[in-house]
Order: C-alpha cells, then sequence, then structure tokens
C-alpha cells in the first residue's frame, strides 16, 4: 500500500489529475465481526484493539461483535458474540496490554461442512465483515470463509490479521507474535547462560517451533555486544530446518565442553532427522495430536529429557566426573510473558487497524503483510497480500540465516535484533579481571 | 540488632552513661575472602556487592579476594582469587545487577579433611574474614569453617550471608532470592492463565523447591485483585509439605474443570507421598544425585509428563472429548530471570552490607536473618542470628500458609505480596461483558 500511494502521488504530480478514489465495490452496509484463533501470542490482543478501534470511524459498519473462540463461538447456537463497541478507551487499552487471546481462541480447521454454518452464523447476524487474527491455519479459514461467501452472493469481505510466534507466514519480514517471544527467548538464554556459567554444566533448552527455526535462532540474540560470542551462550542452535543427528549433536557438545567447560544449547521442539521425521517421535510411544493431525510438541518435557539422556551417556569430562546435565523446556511462557517487545506492540495494533483500512478502501478480501524497509534504522510498511499467498503455507528460515549445521548467521542476528527491544547488559567475572 | 540498639539507647537515655563499644575481641588485621555458593538467584550478585563496597570502608581489611566458585576455588592450589577492591563502582553496579552467581558457585560440602584444605588456604593467604553467600548448606560451610579456626587458634571471623529461593532458612522472615523467583512464579502463572483461558484445558506448571514449599505457593499471588480468585489460576496448589495422593490429584482437577472447563494448577516439584517418597522417584528408574544425596528434580521434564498422563487418563470432560493437558515445568528461569523485585534487590544488598558491618563491629561469627517489622507498610529489619541456628537446618511452610490439601491462606498472600513488587494488571473477557 505504501508503494501504491507513492505512485498515486507520482500520478497526481505529473498529471495534476484528481486522485481516483479506490472503489473496489460499493460498501456493504451491516456488521463486523472479529475473532482470534491459533496459539495465543503476548500482542495478540493489540490486534483485537487495533481492529476495534478502527472500526468505530467505519460508518459502513454497525455492530461490531467478538467471536469467542474464534468460529467455534460463532457457530455455536445461538451464537456466541460480544458487543466490542461498548468497551471503553480505557478498557480497550488494558485489553490490549493483557497476553493471550481474550476472546479466547480455537484450534478448529472449518471444512465444508463447518463453512457452511460459519456463513449461515455470518448471514442470521448480517455479518458483512469479518476479521480473523491468527496464523497460517487461521488464514486458511479465512479464505475458504471468502470464497464461500463469494460463491454464495453474499457480500461479506474477509480479511486475515497476521499471528504467530513461529514466524512463519509467508511474504512477511516478520508476524506480530514473534518479536515478543524472540525477545522472552533472548532474555532467558542470558540468564540462564549466567546460571550455566555460575554451576558449569550442559544446558538444553527448549523453544517452540514446530517447522520453522526463527524462535530457537532468536536465542542467539543473548549473546550480547563485545565480542564475547563464545563465552555467553547459546553455545550451539539446532534449528528444524537443519537435519539433527544425534552422532554430530553428541560430538558438537562434547567440542564446546572441552573448550569451555560448561555448554548451553538452543533446540527447536520441532527438530527432525534426515527424513524429516520429529525427533520427539522416536522417543515417545503414544503421541497426542490436535485436530490438524499435528503432534504435540509443546507442553511435554519428553525431548528435553531424552537429549539430556544422550549427553550423559556420550559426553565426558575432562575429570572423569559425571558432566552435569539439565534441560528445560521453556513452553507456553514464551508466548504470554507480560514484556513484549515494543516493536511488536506497535505492529500488532497497527496490523489490526490495516486490515480495516482495507475493508474501508473497498477491498474484497486480504491479509496484512509487514515488509521492512530497513534494519539501521529500523523502519517496516504494513502491506496488503492475497489471502491465497498466505493460506496453508509454511516459510522457513532462509538459508542466509544459517551458519553451518548448529548455529545462525551474522545475517539472521542483524535481521532479529530491531525487533526485540532493548536487553540488559550483564557482566561475567572474565570481563572484570 | 535494631533491638539492641533501641535498648542501647533506652540505657543512656536513663543512666546517661557512655554508650559501651562492642568489641567482642581485637580485631585481627588481614585479608578478607567473599564467595557464593548453592543455587544462584537473580540477586546474590546484590549480595556480594554489598559486601565488597562495605569492606572498602573496613581499615582491619587489607585485601578483598572473590573465590571462584566458592571454596572449591579457593583450595585450589593456587587459591582462584580475584582482587575485587580494584573494581570501580560502575562495575560493581554492573555485577549487583547481572542474575547467577558471577564469581562461581559450588555444590561441595566439605568434609573435615576438605576444611582442612579451606583452613590452609586462608591461612596462606592470610585471610581474617571469610563471607559465604548461599542456602543452609552453605551456612553449615560457614559454620565448620569457623568452627575449625577457632580450634586451631586463628582468628578469622566468618559469616554467612542468606541466600536461597526456596526460602527455607531457620529464623528468617524470607531469604534473599525468594521474592524475585517468587515474582517470576507469579508473572508465569498470571500469563499462563490468560493463555490457558484462551484455549481451556487443563495447565499443569511444575515449580521449584525441594522440601519447602513456599515458591510453588507463590504462583497463588496470579489470581490478582477483585474477586476473581476462583476465575484466575492457579485453581489447585500443591506442596511438598501436604501429601500428595494421585487419586486426590485426578478428583481435584475434575472438580474444577467440570466448573470452569479448564484448570490451572501449581505443583512443586517436591510433592511427596503419604511415607515421604518423593512422587518423582515412583516415576523415574534413573536418578541423578548431587554430592549431598540430592535426587535430581529440577532440569527435567518428568514430573510434569507424569501428571499430564494422570490428567488424560483420569479426567473426562462432558462432551467425551480429550481433555487438552499440558504440563510445563519452569525450571531454571525461576532463580535468574532478569526482573526481580526491588524489594528483593535492595534487601540482597544490605544482607552483605550488614555481614561485614558486624565483622566491624566485632562479632566472631554469625549470619543475617530478614525479620518483618510490618506488612502494611511493608517493613522489615536484618538481624544477626547464630550459625549454629541456620546451618543445614530446612524451614518448612508455617501450617497457617495452607488452606486443605490444595491451597493456601488468605494469611499467606498477605505474607507474600509486598515481597515481590508491582504486577501487572490483566483483564479477561468475563470482567469487561
Amino acid at each position: 500500500m505504501a508503494k501504491r500511494s507513492k505512485s498515486a502521488a507520482r500520478a497526481r504530480s505529473v498529471r495534476s489529475a484528481p486522485r481516483p478514489r479506490v472503489t473496489r465495490s460499493a460498501l456493504p452496509v451491516g456488521n463486523a465481526a472479529v475473532g482470534q484463533s491459533g496459539g495465543p501470542t503476548a500482542v495478540i490482543n493489540q490486534s483485537l484493539v487495533g481492529v476495534i478501534e478502527e472500526l468505530r470511524t467505519f460508518k459502513a459498519v454497525k455492530k461490531t461483535f467478538g467471536m469467542r473462540h474464534g468460529v467455534s463461538g460463532l457457530t455455536h447456537d445461538p451464537a456466541e458474540l460480544i458487543d466490542c463497541k461498548r468497551l471503553s478507551a480505557a478498557e480497550l487499552e488494558r485489553v490490549a496490554t493483557t497476553p493471550s487471546a481474550i476472546l479466547g481462541s480455537s484450534r478448529d480447521k472449518p471444512d465444508a461442512a463447518y463453512c457452511e454454518k460459519i456463513f449461515a452464523a455470518c448471514r442470521a447476524n448480517n455479518i458483512r465483515y469479518f476479521f480473523y487474527i491468527g496464523g497460517n491455519d487461521s488464514s486458511d479459514t479465512c479464505r475458504i470463509v471468502s470464497e464461500l461467501a463469494q460463491a454464495r452472493g453474499y457480500d461479506m469481505r474477509c480479511f486475515h490479521v497476521p499471528k504467530t510466534v513461529d514466524n512463519d507466514l509467508m511474504l512477511s519480514d516478520h508476524t506480530p507474535g514473534f518479536p515478543s517471544a524472540a525477545r522472552f527467548n533472548a532474555l532467558a538464554f542470558m540468564s540462564d547462560s549466567m546460571d550455566n556459567a555460575s554451576l558449569p554444566g550442559v544446558k538444553i533448552n527448549v523453544v517452540m517451533g514446530r517447522h520453522a527455526g526463527f524462535l530457537t535462532a532468536a536465542a542467539a540474540l543473548a549473546r550480547g555486544e563485545g565480542g564475547f560470542k563464545d563465552r555467553n551462550g547459546p553455545h550451539l542452535i539446532y534449528l528444524p530446518e537443519v537435519p539433527f543427528d544425534s552422532d554430530r549433536f553428541a560430538a558438537d557438545v562434547q567440542a564446546v565442553y572441552d573448550r569451555l567447560g560448561r555448554c548451553q544449547i538452543a533446540v527447536s521442539e520441532g527438530i527432525q532427522d534426515a527424513q524429516g521425521r520429529p525427533i520427539i517421535t522416536t522417543l515417545m510411544e503414544r503421541l497426542d495430536k490436535d485436530a490438524h493431525g499435528n503432534v504435540q510438541l509443546s507442553g511435554v518435557g519428553a525431548l528435553g529429557d531424552a537429549l539430556a539422556d544422550v549427553v550423559k551417556k556420550r559426553v565426558k569430562s575432562k575429570s572423569g566426573k559425571p558432566v552435569r546435565v539439565r534441560a528445560d523446556t521453556f513452553g507456553y511462557l514464551q508466548r504470554c510473558w507480560p514484556d513484549p517487545s515494543p516493536v511488536d506492540s506497535k505492529e500488532a495494533r497497527l496490523a489490526g487497524r490495516e486490515a480495516v483500512k482495507l475493508a474501508k478502501r473497498g477491498e474484497v478480501s486480504g491479509s496484512i503483510a509487514i515488509q521492512r524497509a530497513s534494519s539501521k534504522p529500523y523502519k517496516a510498511k504494513l502491506v496488503k497480500i492475497e489471502l491465497r499467498d498466505v493460506a496453508a503455507k509454511t516459510r522457513h528460515m532462509p538459508t542466509e540465516f544459517f551458519k553451518g549445521s548448529n548455529d545462525v548467521s551474522d545475517k539472521f542476528i542483524a535481521w532479529c535484533k530491531p525487533l526485540v527491544g532493548p536487553l540488559p547488559r550483564m557482566v561475567r567475572v572474565d570481563e572484570l579481571i
């Protein structure tokens, strides 16, 4: 859109013609609905508030409904809807700074029959503007609902607002929710590295991210400035995009331990072997699967414990004493910790507002992507992308962000750093003496 | 000491006699050594800096040595000692705000032969003032070293500075390190409760604390103000002091789940059955033990995963759908998260200074305890206690802090609240509609 505005301005200056009003089609008058879907984040409520506050100045919209638990609440009989227009500015601000999905979220992935129910509920409630905040599964729901409405001749505008700590949406530089989760991991690895230097040993920390390694990679920010990379953890980083091999893992850990007498390791919960099998599936007999057929990777400590066992069996100390090995799985705190990245809070809010601006401009459907204009100083813009380009697709780490089989590149660090906000400056004893 | 000063003042005012100078014995002239021991905390470096800065104005002390990894570094040949007096005020301030034990910590528990080595190292380095920051094992080390020095006629003054996230030191209202770890847990449970309301299910969070339940109990602060106790988690709290029974646990969870459709649970890693056996020992075949014979409870996810299995097998939903169950083990972040309680930072610093003041005053040995003067407004004082009264003893939660078999009392919350600092105000959807 920034691009479009620029060319529109150029057109004006050249031809001195009045700027054409963008009216793709007449704006239907009716109600709006907004919902949250997928795993919550620290800033998904910012996006919700962005949608609600921008809708207040949209004359075609009468009522603003909040769906309880996304399309799950919408398709209840009667539909579970909350009147969001009556919330005061002060209440909205409290909502915006509360982590989690305040309306309730959903893991449902509607099939054809489910979509019929959504459609019926929208028609019954005269919903003409549908906003769905979520990840790639959620954008797919949005796309299906949009196509169904168009096929039935019901004029409903459907917009997706991006959200995911995994940062795995196509065409985006990054996704609201990711910078705050990255901030949590940077702080966690930084502090935990100091702890591990106090009582040296091997420390494994398992990080969220089923298919994309961005969040695990963000642990590298914990190394800080000043050329102390080799001394501050994480010393090894294992991502789902790079095939994981237990032998190489044990050798990697042994090498760092021999050099430093300790080793801090960032491991993605989604690490896979060369055949693409999640490492966790080789370790657990019974696995929980969600409605999308995904194996439960979060909320269990099994992967960390199994990797700790590998280290206990295979990594040796020079003294012959057993190596101290600990594993933590950072779990759900990564996506809800109440210290969001300031950039993330701001962008999540703007993404919600931008989706409504698309509707105001007469767009029929679309999603929002954050694209970066520059890293130093950090500048980003919000652009419209098509639902089909983001729906049910997964973005992986670009190869330029990897370094070997167990680290990230300087390019990744330069990309990630402006997103997470200021980090504390910690000090090690060998920096002082 | 506050008490002693008061009575001294009273004595002066009544008898108009000059205040007697407290000189238990002539102050030996020589060097000081300070070390850190046991699990690090977010504020143990505050205590270290407190010791160092107070020693700067102690004329009997020539050099201030920092022991690397506590008595472990001291007894190396040559002793691993750092000259702490050359650190600038700015450097000290950076040390103070760095979580972890910057000098390095130790889990060693010296026996008679080890104590001989400590003694030899102290004599060789003309150490006359020995400061050891740690928990109850560390105060025991301090006691043994002090008694050995006295028995050998070597004038060395030994002081313990309290530290432990477990809050299990005798004669203390609370211990430096605990309030910051309690703050982490309050924030974690608060945010995680919102997350669990977004995607409802059973969420188990395992909290540090081998024998004492204070830290697990602090999760209750996440409930916040305003009469929403029943809606904000944690809904159930299991402490090591209350025998744990799997049948009752499953029934408790079922009852909360039936009422709210979700359940957030705080479980201490140290929960035991009626026979005093740690629940984790019934779940794991091979258990790591540290040098003190303690089973490894932290840095493994096994207890959480096993409790999740109990819930998955035994708790049923009304709809017949499987109950969503997740378990997180908060692990080492509890003791190193870089957002310490302001009260804790201040008290940890003062405790370090106070130990040096004991030495200046001519005391031969002792430990520091924080005692509470009032809760509203919060006021505390530091008092001297004897090493033998704190060494190798464990304080448990007083019975007035329990409520039934799965909760804490209002009295506990009133006690704990002033310690953790300001908490954010989060909002649930049912508070707005």
